[in-house]
């Protein structure tokens, strides 16, 4: 496998980071304990700063799982919101029950079922968060690019998929990752810039054409 | 020495950014053939990004270089200045050709000689990018620390330094470096992310106490 970035690096990035709340903590640990992938806190401190300079209104997550990336969205918010969706509700009922004890709940909402069906109903999108089945980043931005407002911005995590991107015989989803980033750096809408962090974050300012 | 990022990962994201303006190629070619060190088109195109979601009044630079850096942030820029500084004249003059040349000059400030001194006298700072000297990149921070305005963002290129700052033994400017990131992380005005592009960009969000 072609890793992205040397591992002593992310280590010392990763010692840099001084103690979160308790409540990433407590996330990071049941993302370990269950191997259930979350963005990691080196993305998530990336996600906040971001979203610090953005200052969002509106922020769409498509995938939250039981919401770690949504968490460090929203404890960056100055006002906004930040709206959850997962397939699962046993996730959702989860990031609820985190978001509760960060006294965040406020700034949040939460929906159980195909995210890319719901944020067609939510106009006026600042951020866009992308992290479900890497077959449908395509589809999700074309889909819903007509609800992001003027100067959104896309953030797709998993963008570099284990470093399978630069491998030889690609399979169906790195082909789909592959299809994806090409599009987001050719399209004149969108001016794309590929994060070499973790496992690849794109970001994409949008411009309404 | 210790690599940050695989060669194969960033030669990807290389080749997926789309033919530039023509000054930007020239500043490249520039940079190639002389071996001058430029933050290159990965971190230029991030550079421009984060620029657009700041929206900044004021970016200051301390190092300037012949203005490569500086053409990405003006070029992203809707309203509000970017000063270069540098010791090199002839890199300042550089600039100033290439500035002209793509139509920026109106937006750019052109100071020759030591860039904190210079940026000492300028308050209201929205974006301050360390560049220059890495043994006096803390030095920079502390003195420019009262010119920040509450949100400032300060970057810093260079903070993973060849890798250095993971090996054995630390030379004078990877000590510096180090105790850089340090500062960085743990003062609590500035809430920092590292981000592994290229040779390391320090982003820093910065709150008045």
């Amino acid at each position: 496998m072609t890793f992205i970035t040397s591992p002593e690096i992310e280590e010392y990035i990763y010692r840099l980071s001084v103690p979160e709340d308790s409540i990433i903590l407590e996330m990071e640990k049941l993302g370990h304990k269950t191997g259930f992938p979350i963005v990691d806190r080196i993305v998530g401190r990336f996600l906040f700063l971001i979203t610090k300079l953005k200052n969002p209104g509106l922020i769409v997550e498509i995938g939250s799982g039981f919401g770690y990336s949504a968490y460090w969205f929203t404890k960056a918010l100055s006002n906004g919101k930040v709206v959850l969706t997962d397939f699962s509700k046993e996730n959702i009922e989860l990031a609820k029950k985190f978001f509760e004890k960060g006294n965040l709940i406020d700034r949040a909402e939460f929906h159980v079922g195909d995210g890319m069906e719901i944020a067609q109903e939510i106009k006026g999108i600042d951020i866009l968060f992308l992290d479900h089945q890497k077959t449908k980043y395509l589809e999700a931005v074309k889909k819903l690019e007509g609800n992001l407002n003027d100067g959104a911005l896309v953030i797709a995590d998993n963008t570099l998929w284990h470093g399978k991107v630069v491998e030889e015989n690609p399979d169906r989803q790195t082909k789909a990752i592959l299809e994806f980033n090409k599009y987001m750096f050719n399209n004149e809408r969108f001016f794309s810039s590929l994060i070499p962090v973790r496992d690849g974050v794109l970001l994409s300012y949008y411009r309404k054409g």
